[in-house]
């Protein structure tokens, strides 16, 4: 059936019949898909008959979709011209993992982050009454983004609106995890009512409603879906439907299953070996330590607890010390300051790109109150996710320019622990620390257990005429080059490392202009507003010679981190050649 | 009766008819100051009996109250040791206008943002469990707050607590201005059953509920927090208070006195003139007249209309093309974001401090996607507001550096507007634009209308040896610096307007080379991650001597902007002894 499918106008004439053919075909091809490359399986399975259903009654793209944090798209995807993207191998790469503008007319926004979609397509709407236009907007958003601030914002203003606009709330009853929040209670209570519970979540933001018990049901969607095409009030349509309906194995292990490796279609083995040592098991290892010594010890994860190692075993092992607060991550932070204020050892941890979720919550909830809280920032590297929705390249301008706040970047698996020790067990800061991501690196030194002294770097090699300044996970990179400059060229650097993302050494680097001339400084993220232009500013009245190393600022999409280094002149060659030429 | 008061113990063994008499005195010391001080006049006077009651039956500190963005917390300053910050002149200042820790023991946060109460309280409740300690968690926060996410995140988290936590909710029919937000039709049918609405927010968040309707009496107040009192799961105390309370202008003209002047207490007439010629007047005037011409010109707020001069009136006049979205800057950007993709003109406007509320929308939402909405950044300045929690010196760092966005500073009003009508009629980018905050300053001089070549310096005195590139409301200052260095010293440094604060102009930089040593940056906002940086960066491997003139990274508090000026070095007779002394 998929064969035939071009365009969502192809399906408009089929029968019941052949649209469930099309939902079997559409899920062989998402499977395809996400068996060779990865990705997630779960949502998307979970959305075939809702996606085929809402192109089925709706006109895309005159009636516009927002699918949230955009997991669920591939059907639509399939549906809109894109169907090769699934199907065949040499095709997989033309086609992202999230909605993307530049790729169909279908798609209104490049989307990754969660509870978004009814802040932007209610944008859609007030454009369309103010142009005088037609068409309905349908905002497409899972359970497990609801707990969302921004989506909450976003219910409660519509909910004050009158005109079309439709929300399509699709209830797996799960987030990436279990979801947690009171909101899950009253969704369980209106799933076991048939939607019927006068307690109704959505009404109290002032919605219309409409339950949907089979929501894996085409001919059932259909029907509610062309109920409320071209109403002229807001309305939730609230589906009940299975997370990874279809894969016997992801309908059973949905955790599991939410995102994927790529994997043996019978057996489910993952094709990609990704044992061996990673930052993420030893950091679970060191916070469960932690915590059994010590129950003032409590780590906060926002919906992505897997992500820092806390499988599901782990999470009920220590349940009291392991607070999944949902997709939250502004409460995330704000109840890491109230714990620290009130004599707990907090640890919030999420990824870099989901920290900007925050920002306000750093600086006003935690950072003015200096509380001593840890925020422990993870894939924040050019090797951490590289969709353009995820970068990790820019929590160092970010995080590092609210004043109060400690940001620690360590360059070895030892110095991590070090410093996250001393976080955890300080209370003085509010400390973030940068988790290294290019692989787990040991060394034999001893590292400081005490961090008290702020902003105090650390000569590892004592050279002259040039001072290489590596922050973080570009330590080694600065080794390589001073091993280069030394085999190539005769000259022995000073090396150092810097350990504070957030502060200078003044007294170092005025040491250093006795017998340095020039000072190049090397991190791994953009260089306007970061580490590097610190230190620029600091020799800008001087002769030293300064030559910042990191990347350009802009957003960057499905990268090799090879090439980007290189483009940005970050192999030890390129930096070395450079320093050659300024000298 | 207040003569007695020195500390919450102090009120536990009054009568009915001296808790009365006292909340008379309290009104009478709040309205004392206000007069003199301005200040947040509606939203304290509305509480005075809730916050006498709420000491009266818990024990501070032991039980913890946390004040939702702390507009209401002067009953309780007053009760906790601190009523002469309110009766004797000498003493105003001692007294900050938020909770503040540093004050007294029964304030756990400087809070000044709002919609953080529960998550910060949840943070106290959570470590008192983890250390075994009893004693109850009150968080107090205001219908007006309940529509920022941060407040619903908290919501959802603590509703699937089952440990002791209060949620007081000051209902009082108000935000700054009216409400608005669907959730608001809840509450009133909740009000208007006396709590018995079975459709209400507070049960579908997972929570225990209690309503108490006259939140002005003080004898209720009390029943019902002893009702609550050592509650073993979380509820929420819903109360209806009268905003303004006891002052009849206030409770009168309730959006005119959330926040007002210092004024007359007979007449409520203002004791200080601040008419005359001002930027929100003006953009107001502005943003009339375009929206009459052109239906797609949207302007969004978040609560604070009147800050950017829409009154109650002209809201009304424009009712389609003025959006309050509630305190959801979250929702304000997502939704300028597409409003601008589906080919709207929005304007959202909110101070400085606000847009950190936001980052990860304009990131994500706005400027991965590139939509051409503008952002108008309204008191971003050493000379915006002073509180601690309201600071408006950071946004050059938090916007500048996230790719795409284009953040101009206009240097007078003509250029301001020549920016804004740019800015609102291109449909490249997102842009920004930093509202001067030094008097409304004129010019006769042509000023472009496009923008599009992005980041042209214009160069407005030719001169040598010295360039001054002078951002924004900083170029009065880097003219005054250029025409001292003439007159006492015979130099004629080359001045520069830069206009975008968020990219390099490389070409004319490389000219500077040619016939200047000295490059002299001066921004209005701290130099970590700012403008003067970039700069420094780019001149590291060259000869030229860079000196940035800005703020220290710190969180300052009630400050005297000139005061803060002389300690950064940033007179015009610092600056150009600074100069002299580096040529």
């Amino acid at each position: 059936m998929l064969e035939k499918i071009n365009s969502p106008k192809d399906i408009k004439t089929l029968s019941c019949e052949q649209l469930d053919i099309l939902a079997a075909d559409i899920r062989k091809a998402i499977i395809n898909r996400m068996s060779k490359r990865g990705g997630h399986l779960g949502p998307n399975l979970g959305m075939v008959e809702t996606t085929i259903a809402l192109h089925y009654v709706f006109d895309s793209p005159t009636d516009k979709f927002v699918f949230d944090v955009s997991h669920q798209c591939y059907t639509h995807k399939i549906l809109t011209g894109r169907k090769n993207g699934f199907l065949s191998d040499e095709d997989f790469s033309k086609i992202s993992g999230y909605t993307n503008p530049e790729e169909s007319e279908h798609d209104f926004f490049n989307i990754g982050h969660t509870s978004t979609s009814v802040s932007l397509a209610s944008g859609l709407a007030k454009a369309r009454d103010q142009k005088g236009e037609k068409g309905n907007v349908i905002a497409i958003i899972g359970d497990g983004s609801l707990s969302g601030g921004e989506a909450m914002e976003g219910f409660d203003y519509i909910g004050e609106q009158q005109t079309n606009f439709i929300i399509v709330v699709n209830d797996n009853d799960m987030s990436i995890s279990e979801n947690h929040g009171g909101i899950y209670k009253n969704l369980r209570a209106l799933r076991e009512s048939n939607g019927n519970c006068p307690c109704n979540l959505f009404k109290a933001f002032g919605l219309d409603y409409l339950y949907v018990n089979e929501g894996n049901n085409i001919q059932k969607l259909i029907e509610a879906f062309q109920k409320v095409k071209d109403i002229t009030h807001p309305i939730v349509v609230h589906i009940n439907t299975l997370k990874g309906k279809g894969y016997k194995l992801a309908e059973t292990h949905k955790e599991e299953w939410h995102w994927h490796l790529p994997f043996v279609i019978e057996t489910g083995e993952p094709t990609i070996d990704e044992s061996g040592e990673n930052y993420v098991e030893l950091t679970t290892q060191y916070l469960m330590k932690k915590m059994k010594a010590d129950p003032k010890v409590v780590a906060i994860v926002a919906g992505v607890a897997t992500n820092i190692g806390f499988t599901e075993e782990r999470r009920k092992e220590f349940a009291a010390q392991l607070v999944d607060v949902g997709i939250a991550e502004e409460h995330g932070v704000a109840m890491a300051s109230g714990m620290a204020r009130n004599g707990a050892k907090p640890v919030f941890a999420t990824h870099s790109s989901f920290f900007q979720r925050t920002y306000d919550q750093i600086s006003q909830d935690l950072c003015i109150n200096n509380n001593p809280a840890t925020l422990l920032v993870n894939t924040a590297s050019v090797w951490g996710m590289n969709d353009i929705t995820h970068l990790g390249i820019f929590d160092i301008p970010m995080m590092s320019n609210i004043p109060n706040l400690v940001y620690l970047a360590p360059t070895c698996v030892e110095e991590y622990f070090a410093m996250l020790d001393w976080s955890i067990e300080q209370t003085e800061h509010p400390v973030a620390v940068r988790i290294p991501c290019n692989g787990t690196i040991h060394s034999n030194k001893y590292f400081a257990a005490d961090y008290s002294k702020l902003n105090k770097y650390e000569t590892i090699t004592e050279g002259k005429d040039i001072a290489i300044i590596a922050l973080g996970d570009f330590f080694q990179l600065g080794e390589s080059v001073a091993q280069l400059l030394q085999s190539a060229h005769g000259i022995t650097p000073t090396l150092i490392n810097p350990r504070y993302i957030s502060g200078l050494d003044t007294d170092m680097l005025k040491n250093l202009k006795k017998e340095h001339h020039i000072v190049v400084t090397l991190e791994d993220g953009i260089l306007d507003g970061g580490f590097g232009e610190k230190i620029a500013r600091f020799y800008g009245k001087d002769p030293m010679k300064v030559m910042n190393c990191g990347l350009k600022k802009e957003f960057i999409d499905r990268y090799k981190a090879d090439d980007i280094l290189r483009q940005n002149r970050l192999t030890k060659e390129q930096i070395t050649e450079d320093i050659i030429r300024l000298m």
